[in-house]
């Protein structure tokens, strides 16, 4: 069937306005975060779960790719089209359908941008705490369906920890409805945690929630300067030691604040070979002797300098620069490739060793900065477009990801495997792993149409 | 195959002293927690991982049922052979592997009693909070397959929160690898979060990594009556609105209270119609502040008597009571089964009265306590065994069930489907669920011989 019988069977079915297949359109569905591009075929802007059941219905019939496309802040080409198809645009089905202040539960479209989410349930005293720090674009859908982190981890979990129930239409057409308005259920196998973190690979969320707790009364935030990298490691585990698990727990190496302050001025100490940035929260009481803990820990494990917030000022500076990382690295290179290794929180400095050695064997910068609460490293590599740092940084890649398997880690702690780490995934987990995952995304999606070529 | 036959071939390649087929010892296995029994064919008993693989490749080969068995703690049934076959004894495979203090994280074998794994960590300053009320018996692999739940899930969540790694040994006997020493992790489908709570159907575990948090300072007890079950309701909404979540929230109904008081003086009041049983932890100073939010909160919902407790034996009274409750039932009817009725929080008076409007239908107590914080009622159905009450019984288990369902809830919060609750399953799930339930252990399991008939 050619695309454009194909785009007018189903404008027929769910109306002319919400189908393009202009070349226009189809060049702004090319993207996401990650350095790939590849055009649809199809581009179907879903307004309701009717538009996605009846689309997927003719897509499974035919066996057209479908791809479910939120804020597209992907760094690893989750909804880049693999072999053409149809991308199906969420950002219009964005209602909040249900804010239940009874039962401390959100639930959305999947296209909520997660910071209007968060905003909207703060106004009523509750929180929701994944932030990938893509939140202030990034959906709900797009969290979900790739099990999103974020800095708050340490302490609150990531997204896959909030989800409590899914509407999810699968490749046929079907919804299927599971989890519900608990945190606690046992009934059959947990398709609701399956769906979480698969790419969109077995299905397209129509309805999300989440669960919700009370937002903290108080926070603070404390800087601390280290002269070696394992006395910062070791801070790290002595602070959660000490009882406090701290809402944020950042780490920067020395060629991320060079950076970062070369940007903008955060204040930061340009001489340390690392810094925590660690924020507590809780009631008033409580973080303020969670801050002498933290201060008397830092200082047991020889901090240089420690700063205290004092002002809600001070504090958004000192966030702000670990924010504009990313935006600092651009001005560095205009290409930045964030990468994602994540290894047991004690095997950090060794996996930031191995990221050094690397940058030297390559002669390239790979600053890194992530969460070291959960043993997140973000290197990233900076590259100039069109030269040969590009086959520098396949090779890069590979390494880190093989040294983070080394040390007994993942490939990717938040940002998904998507199109560009398959290859990881199958060192990661094994042959036998891959068959059984096939398995089931054979019973999701016997045709393979749902996000082909992702996630394993 | 002759079992004969087959329990000389197992005791053959894995050991004489492992196998038995003796008459004495399968009715030893033919039991739960659960009013079911049936004997298996033959008993293995465990010590290693290699014993297991050789067995599944073996029973796999033949397609025979393999059941692995903990402690047997379960009062659905999930253990009993439903058509004969091996029952895999885990409770030989009882070694805690690692303790590993920086990461926060224990690697065991299935077999260790989760109280030993708890007493172990807390010896060093760790904490692991899942709960599970036959905690002092049942075993981590037991809690794993289950998704065991417990008091403290309000605050801490459950089993299922806890797993980050498991090895497991699927029908066919290869060795399958997931998660590791991290808590982020989204490489791939999550095959961990699939295999916990899939009841022993899609593979038996041989390893288990569950992370730690530091064990908390201190923790104080209230307890509160209230004259009505909505009054009791809206306080614990209030409770966790005033930002206070408590590691325990217990609800008992009038009946509870009044029977476990006539079994132990607990000093539970028996006059209110609800009683509250508020736990909650953290820094010394923020559990004193707690309380008095606690006991503000509860004053203004209009409680009885709040009683906090001054010391150590006074709040272990308190407890003692709650944990009574089971063999507080069980000297009123000798045969107690616990139903696990999980419904949105806030609709948990509507599901006690409910609860009690059936008991008064059927003419028989069913006294109902419960964690209120998530939902989770568990009205018990006493009966005199070999009496017309088993019919009943029945017809009153399904009544509850329907009225969850019709409340937003779950069949199970904690306890699993097992063999009992199989017929519910479908009604909570519909038919597409199931059929993708299916398709899951077949790609596991193609042969069906992992505990059939259960879960789904």
């Amino acid at each position: 069937m050619k695309t454009d019988e194909l785009a007018r069977e189903i404008a027929a079915d769910i109306g002319t306005d919400k189908v393009t297949t202009a070349p226009e359109d189809l060049v702004c569905y090319a993207y996401d975060c990650s350095i790939y591009t590849s055009k649809p075929d199809i581009v179907v802007r879903a307004e309701s779960k009717l538009d996605i059941a009846r689309v997927l219905k003719i897509a499974n019939n035919k066996k057209v790719p479908v791809i479910a496309r939120g804020a597209a802040t992907s760094n690893c080409g989750a909804v880049i089209p693999t072999t053409g198809g149809i991308i199906l645009d969420m950002l219009g089905m964005d209602k909040i359908i249900e804010i239940d202040e009874d039962n401390f539960i959100v639930v959305c479209e999947p296209g909520v941008v997660t910071a209007v989410l968060q905003a909207e349930v703060e106004k009523r005293g509750l929180f929701y705490p994944p932030d990938p720090q893509g939140l202030n674009m990034s959906t709900i859908g797009g969290n979900v369906a790739t099990g999103a982190g974020g800095p708050r981890a340490v302490k609150y979990g990531t997204t896959r920890d909030y989800v409590l129930s899914l509407e999810t239409i699968i490749a046929d057409g079907s919804i299927l409805r599971t989890g519900g308005k608990f945190v606690k259920d046992v009934s059959g196998y947990n398709l609701t945690q399956l769906l979480v973190g698969s790419e969109g690979t077995l299905g397209v969320f129509t309805e999300i929630g989440v669960k919700l707790l009370p937002l903290p009364e108080a926070r603070k935030t404390v800087l601390c300067t280290f002269a070696s990298l394992d006395d910062a490691s070791i801070a790290v585990t002595e602070i959660l030691r000490s009882k406090v698990i701290p809402s944020m727990l950042e780490l920067l190496d020395k060629t991320s604040v060079q950076l970062i302050q070369n940007y903008m001025d955060a204040g930061y100490p340009t001489d340390a070979e690392a810094i925590l940035l660690i924020e507590v929260d809780g009631s008033k009481a409580d973080v303020e002797s969670q801050v002498v803990t933290v201060k008397n820990v830092c200082m047991s494990c020889r901090a240089g300098e420690i700063r205290i917030a004092g002002t809600r000022a001070e504090e958004e500076s000192i966030w702000a620069g670990r924010k504009s990382g990313f935006a600092a690295l651009s001005a560095y290179r205009p290409v930045v490739i964030p990468e994602d290794a994540t290894v047991p929180r004690s095997r950090l400095p060794e996996m930031i060793r191995q990221v050094q050695a690397i940058a030297k064997k390559y002669d390239m910068l790979l600053p890194t900065f992530g969460h070291a609460g959960d043993g997140n490293a973000h290197p990233h590599i900076c590259i100039n477009p069109g030269t040969a740092e590009l086959e520098k940084a396949k090779k890069i890649k590979d390494e880190i990801y093989r040294e983070a398997l080394k040390l007994g880690g993942t490939i990717t702690g938040e940002h998904g495997v998507g199109m560009v780490k398959r290859h990881l995934a199958k060192l990661q987990h094994g042959d036998k792993a891959l068959e059984l995952m096939a398995g089931i995304k054979k019973a999701f999606d016997p045709n393979n149409i749902l996000n082909p070529g992702k996630a394993f």
